[in-house]
């Protein structure tokens, strides 16, 4: 950590900043530069708010120097972590790249089971849907809980995919975990952070959501709690960031895959559905994605998009999927992956 | 809901729009402009997604009409509610204005008693300090649980004080429910669905924090959630949004006090230490909420800034306070309130 | 200039690095931390773009200590600048708020001439309406031109009120400095160079708005760019930002005031209409920014927003001013100031 | 257009919306809902600002219907244009993707010289370099002028390169079009409507940079600007946009380039560097602008990025580029393009 004296500070001041930085536990270290001094403050202390500081006397600001997460940090870890979900233990992070396709919702059983089925074809690795649905509104459907679970599980007994599916509360945790193959962690919920510790206990890898207002740090930090917890499986998901843009309804961050793939040993994957919000922009955030270096795709796919219960709007048919997938394959192969 | 078609659509398509329309058991009104066809759906359906519309042939876009909250609404209730806090029964959104004050986090029994004196002196109404902290990074100090809501009670005793403490699980509601007055939602659980359910299924008032990303339609559906379990007792909190800009925390929409007072009958605060993030800020933003028509301001105020446990950056004195408060009270009085 | 390394980079890419800061005029600071080595530049070196020793091998990022501006900066001149404009040298940045009110175009003289009256009888100490507009929509209205800018120098001959009109292009710098008291430039000039060069070569005070999407410090450049060319007179204008808020046109930044109170000697003013984008958010907008420390006010004001040519749904009528202005008197007062 | 009205408006007050409406020259049409009543607009005026409505009693909002642009959409001109640029004539907007590189702004001979071999050696089609510099601070490094024309025009002589070059006042219109093949117009000029029309009466091809905080209508609006002006010949450049996020410079907008594909005639090309800001993302970004459907890119490249004196830290060397180049085209190709 660094503290940015303002300019006129006196020796007295630069001292009392001293004092409050060995109160804490670190070592200073003093700069006077030519307009103003600056405080290097040395030693790993993640766990006190040294932002206080601040609040010392001409102080203008802290700069943070070191990284707030570890477990989650291409320093503690060097190698990509491969993460293998399913029956088929289909390894996301690896050299072939996964996508996960399904509806916004299991909707009813011969739905959920005939998509089940298109995905597979298209070359889908696991089935997504949701059976807790986190609605905006308490007067949107909700999910058929439990009984959604029942379904996924037929579908994965049936065609051999993976089942990924959101958890919404730590009291469905076991349930899910129970049925699911992965758990994924939803955008609004990315930093609730019982969620977060009580899926760090289960042995199922995690699909953690970025937020959609979550800086980079706080999205691994995000990961870390569940790493914390006990559960190193967790798999990220970009999935688009609230801007003033209004053709979409979120913009899909497509650097942070780089970025990301800079700072975590962890698989990135990208969904291109709520990264969009429009089911003509999905194909070519979905080449993007692929061509940035995303390990896998989240898309939603649904039979009948315009009857759709949630999300119909960003949902692609199994054709377009399959369409869709030929150049996914192309992208791959051109970066030197395989999908 | 409004149904906007691209120009050069067919009257198949249209009427295939129409179809869609009866459906989902709306009305449908087509109307033939000069270059596009639009297509108003006339009907109360709040419950079905007609974004999935979208997906039709040539449809370009959806526009809604109704709002999407109800029993949040001036529309259905347009006298302002009023909510008594405390055992003073201080009533939130009348025509004094309330100032909830303390620590971000209690620390200990003897900070929080001597803070909570220190407090009422400067004029404020119910104490405020977490118990339970939702922590950005995991090695960052949780709270002190019960024990920190024992220390709550007995600074209510002592001071006849509200106290108003964050919830951040489901799992907690009850045990915070029993000692606090008021169940603060932070800003990060404001669409953590399951607890807004619990807390509705209390009778304790709730201060519900906007989130970082929110937009005031899903601020408002957060408080229906909470209203529809059964509680009206909702009091909106807002605390600033995450933008662009770095000289701020976050940037308090200050505009955001009198859009709440127009659309909604519920109680207006302002957060001035997160919608700032520097103690510096703290007092122009308090008089500026006030001065927009925010019914009460929830401030961080901490002995001793420097060494507080959390948000130091952010926390002003006590002494700091009363000295606002000197303004808060004439700036009040120039708009026909009292404070 | 402080570098920060990545963890583990060798002694040699330090070595490097002290190279390349030697290579811009800079004196070196190793300073060896637990994790990681940062080297701290010593020495003021505005002019060079230190940024590319972020290419250097293992440099993680690169912290910047000085403010970019200098003579805008308190730093320099501590105490507040008073800027007097008009015929009635009305001091902006003393201890009075000064009210600048108008429609946001000059549409014919007698509309013109009869506003400025009914702002003058509102106690506004300046008229605002543009007579060269810059407009989103080749196809929108453009303004009248020089006959515009004749009709606002009378309107002051009838009136003593000061003329604030907007600059759009170099071309017109000289024409407008000729019938104005106040150049404008307007947000989507803030960061055009030629224009702000050639309004700092007059001698006549110039408005300046924020960018858009100006961050405080591109702010001040801006300002910066103004009296490096020769005119100090800058009055700074706050008037909103893009967020992704919709209920309003813009997101004003009310902790912009206080902010810049803090950082520059410039008086500091606030754009209501544009900063809420709605007649019917202004009075609270206007109020919460004298309160908050703004030294006047830029308001759009018309005799029949409904018929307006430009920025309609954002005018207020001049009775609107006039009670408003009623609050403002009395929160200027609350906190020590006149208007 | 369509004017919601507020619930509860009664006859008298949408009466009066509908005077309005034909006072502005266009067709009502009343549509009665079950809580609200609406009314559609009907007639195409895109030169008045009918947003002065929303000031009538009990309108809530107004929602425009028509694009605000014309000769920039698809529904004016349904193929893609073709804008060819150079002495080689090189089709911008056909199937073959064009690269433009090299250094943010001309620093000498030389180092142009040996930058435009190299980047002609990686495959690129034009050379960029900025001759007049748009620089946030008045201190910084302003650009060689005319001389650094010269030198661009000599390097287009020596390896038949177009050269693209930013022009940044109305001032230097003339002589950047002397010697320039594509005209830039930068981000920050995005809406300065003079410099607009300066080029649009030139016929040159124009480069039109997404401003920072522009919505696609402004950009297309920006680009109608130009085209109503008399040149046809505007490619469009996606360059990333201001958002809360830090790791970036800029938020490259992928699905951008989808949305624009979608909405206009007008080649599209991407500008990884300042879409990202910093080197180690440039590639990746350049990727996924390709698989994405982008014409070209935009990309700054310089010989010893550690000494630019402008965007080193994102600037790229040629090695980087051939490097990058190799994947670029086969991502082309796997999308059915050449490059």
């Amino acid at each position: 950590m660094i503290v940015i004296m303002k300019p006129g500070a006196t020796g007295k001041e630069v001292s009392h900043v001293v004092d409050l930085i060995r109160d804490y536990g670190l070592k200073d270290h003093v700069i006077e530069g030519t307009d103003r001094t600056v405080v290097a403050c040395i030693g790993d202390k993640r766990n006190v708010d040294k932002g206080a500081i601040e609040n010392a006397p001409m102080v203008e600001r802290i700069v943070p120097i070191l990284a707030p997460y570890k477990m989650a940090s291409v320093e503690v870890k060097q190698e990509k972590s491969v993460i293998e979900i399913g029956p088929a233990r289909f390894p996301i992070g690896g050299n072939k790249v996964g996508i996960i396709a399904g509806p916004c919702a299991v909707e009813d059983r011969d739905q959920l089971l005939r998509t089940a089925e298109k995905v597979k074809e298209a070359g889908a690795i696991a089935i997504r849907g949701g059976a807790y649905k986190p609605r905006t509104s308490p007067y949107s459907f909700q999910g058929l809980g439990e009984e959604g679970l029942k379904i996924l599980a037929e579908a994965r007994e049936k065609t051999g995919l993976a089942v990924v599916t959101e958890v919404i509360g730590v009291e469905q945790v076991d349930v899910v975990a129970h049925y699911a193959d992965v758990l994924q962690i939803g955008a609004r919920n990315m930093q609730h952070y019982p969620l977060l510790e009580a899926v760090g206990k289960t042995n199922k890898p995690v699909m953690l959501k970025r937020g959609l207002s979550a800086q980079i740090d706080e999205f691994l930090l995000a990961a870390e709690y569940i790493i914390n917890g006990g559960n190193s499986q967790v798999i990220l998901c970009e999935r688009g960031i609230r801007t003033f843009e209004r053709y979409v309804r979120n913009t899909l961050c497509i650097s942070a895959v780089a970025e990301l793939n800079d700072k975590t040993h962890l698989p990135v994957v990208v969904d291109p559905s709520h990264g969009t919000g429009h089911a003509h922009l999905v194909a070519a955030a979905s080449r993007a994605a692929i061509a940035a270096g995303a390990d896998g795709l989240l898309v939603e796919c649904h039979l009948d998009p315009e009857h759709a219960l949630s999300d119909g709007a960003q949902s692609i048919t199994p054709d377009a999927l399959s369409e869709m997938m030929v150049q996914i394959k192309k992208i791959a192969e051109a970066i030197g992956r395989d999908a």
